[in-house]
């Protein structure tokens, strides 16, 4: 009975497929940029938006308010008291879509335009993370119109401050804990292995984020007049910045690396087998020298080992042609991924000593922190992760790669601390999808084959 | 008769100081910046005002026209063909003034204000140069009030183009070299020693000045989805300009010192007499501790070693907060002063070797040059340089220093070889005026202890 209505939910999927493209549209146009203040009404917008249409889909669903952007909390009863209970996680908030001027169309303004595997639809939050929202609620709704509702308890959590680092997001958790019981949470914010092979995300690295403010003297100066005997912040900063990593790769930083364990040969074995094309990996961005650790591959290197970044620099004469100036204000952004072991504070100290130890007497140095999460592993052996493995089979025809994550989403670690739950990362992003850059995209045969893979998931769990 | 007729153009000066000062900010007012097409139309309107100057006292005066700014071209016969003759040069341009939110007062509206030392006027070119060139300006009308006309046979040569370096001026000189001819070229750029010292300038430092665009990759990435296989062209950048210098403060650029002499014995001695003390040339800057090489003494650093400054840096993410990416574009704004010896054309190739030898093979790197000048040697034994000297210390009531000049001042080395003219280097400014710099300043003590020595000068070179 239940693998039938799985069946017509399906198909009722598969009848839908314009209406949930267009209903995703209609989302991608609020701009809900967390980052910018003057983007907080469209964060509010692209919040209700979401919680009406689950009100729509016989959710109790509202706003919880925060002292940033609101998140949206909705819950389904199912079917019983007794049904299993999971928790979808996801966000409605959007990366800044800058330097507009390298987009091919309007950020805001989504456009479904063909490509070499069939359409894909082009916005920022095309993929991150309107599109993966939108593979469960179109799973949602097809339950609905086949079954009355899902086929399990729901709780829905999709918050607005994801990609500037989920600050108010911890203190929701533990004040609402008691609404937000669940068995498991459920989260669609990664890739698949390639656009044939599903993946269960196993491992996400962590993030520090930072900037380094540094100042030397009161007053820009004339370089011919001041040169030789003033000191130059941007001689300075660089000279810092240029000995974050060895001629190996290896980060710098004091205590990098502390807490960070060597795979094991298992899993050294278990990448090799994967048959990772790094040079393709890397083509496809017009890149062939990688980057990272010299000595190891390049699954360890995006999965299991720390990086440190340098996301912006400026300071001194940035305009047309010359200015003859020696500035006295440098700034950079440097972020580190990190691994499981490594301790975030630990590393913020250590970015804070790495620099200040190369000071001269005069200079002014402030470092501000922007995110600070760690890495998790998630365990393998848990009956939702084999229940995920199962509907990606049966939806794609091979088995999911089991993957680490390179990026970072801390919530997991928070569910985990908070609310004591593990998290399932089933995910249908494509590593070429630009997410962060212009152009995001999310390939429509992605979106089609999350929402059938969802809706075969939440027949599998109620199955249990 | 002469020293009678130099005492009574002292004494119309000293009666025109208001007037002087009045004349001098309304030429300020003008934002004559080179630097930015959108005020072509002003850098004009500067030179006009010049040129209308010039003919109330009784020069044939007009703009010379060039594929850029153009330049102000003026003769006056003096009282007779055999009287010395001097080519004065100057430039009615200014730096741009950004950062705006940094002046007290509005870049081009002048403002009197008080000081340690007495009224200084605040705007952009309030020193650089018109401030000087005023000094000479309000000589003349003293000479032309008293004697109906300058004492000896005077061409002006002011330029719109010095602080874009001068891209056309050399064309003129040779395309203008029979009206051009003269005995020598006096100028007013440099600085005095201090409020109390004046200082003839006896070398000049050359510049060459660069862009490096660094390119990798054929977009932004993700920093957790590309971090640690991604090579990032920030880290790379940095990287390369972090060995701009080594410990001691010895710049790597290839063959950088070639040509570069070591100073005699007595030059050394000649630096330590003068007692300069960089702790408080630093100190009111806001800095302390010296750059440039190690081991050698302050003069020497900013009047006879070569110089590699980082001007400017931009790349990536620069706005509020966070944005996890790894940017594919990298720029950085590096000059070098040069000292004699240096060949400009070898210091860019060097450059260029310097960063292409430290890239990988897919990065891609473009040099920009928008400045290239070698440095000069003045002869001190020159009758002008003899004459300035005792101008200077009649007005000063002690001996000038003849110091180097850490600045460039590449039209010097033009004049030398394509007019075959030497130079006389005697200027007003003060090192804490702040050229280049918001709130540049020029004292009204030096203006017009400026323009008397400039008066006696003339009176002195046509005793000759």
């Amino acid at each position: 009975m239940s693998q039938d209505q799985t069946a017509r939910v399906l198909a009722a999927l598969d009848s839908a497929r314009t209406a949930t493209e267009a209903s995703l549209i209609d989302w991608l146009r609020i701009p809900s940029v967390s980052a910018q203040p003057a983007h907080a009404a469209d964060c509010r917008h692209a919040a209700e938006w979401l919680a009406g249409e689950l009100v729509a889909l016989g959710f109790e669903a509202g706003l919880r308010e925060t002292p940033g952007h609101p998140v949206v909390i909705a819950t389904h009863p199912g079917p019983s008291p007794d049904a299993p209970h999971i928790l979808i996680y996801g966000h409605y908030d959007v990366q800044p879509p800058e330097p507009l001027a390298l987009w091919d169309s309007p950020p805001f303004e989504p456009q479904v335009v063909p490509g070499p595997r069939g359409p894909r639809l082009v916005a920022r939050g095309a993929v991150d993370d309107k599109g993966q929202v939108m593979t469960w609620l179109a799973a949602l709704r097809a339950w609905n119109k086949v079954a009355g509702g899902p086929p399990v308890r729901v709780t829905v959590l999709v918050e607005g401050e994801e990609e500037i680092g989920s600050p108010n997001l911890e203190a929701v958790l533990a004040a609402d804990k008691d609404i937000l019981s669940a068995d498991m949470v459920l989260i669609s914010d990664t890739n698949m292995w390639d656009a044939a092979t599903p993946s269960l995300t196993v491992s996400l690295r962590g993030l520090v984020y930072t900037q380094i403010d540094l100042r030397l003297g009161d007053r820009d100066l004339h370089s011919g007049l001041f040169g030789g005997s003033a000191a130059n912040v941007l001689n300075l900063l660089t000279k810092i910045l240029g000995e974050l990593k060895d001629a190996d790769g290896r980060v710098q930083i004091p205590g990098f690396y502390d807490g960070v364990q060597e795979p094991t040969a298992e899993q050294r074995a278990a990448w090799e087998a994967l048959g990772f094309d790094e040079a393709a990996f890397l083509g496809a961005q017009g890149l062939s020298v990688p980057g990272g650790e010299r000595g190891r591959s390049a699954p360890e290197r995006l999965w299991a080992r720390p990086t440190a970044d340098i996301n912006g620099i400026w300071g001194g004469y940035m305009g047309e042609g010359s200015k003859t100036v020696i500035a006295c204000e440098g700034h950079a952004k440097l972020s580190c991924r990190l691994v499981p072991g490594q301790d975030p504070q630990k590393v913020i100290e250590g970015i804070r000593e790495f620099v200040r130890s190369r000071l001269p007497a005069d200079a002014q140095f402030e470092l501000q922190v922007f995110a600070s999460g760690p890495g998790i592993s998630i365990p393998m052996d848990s009956p939702f992760v084999q229940a995920a493995r199962a509907v990606l089979a049966e939806e794609f025809g091979r088995p999911a790669v089991m993957a680490g994550g390179g990026g970072s989403i801390p919530v997991v670690s928070s569910f985990k601390s908070i609310l004591g739950l593990d998290s399932l990362l089933m995910g249908f992003g494509l590593d070429d999808d630009q997410v962060h850059s212009p152009n995001e995209k999310f390939e429509l045969a992605c979106l089609h084959a999350g929402a059938r893979s969802h809706a075969r998931l939440l027949g599998r769990l109620a199955q249990r």
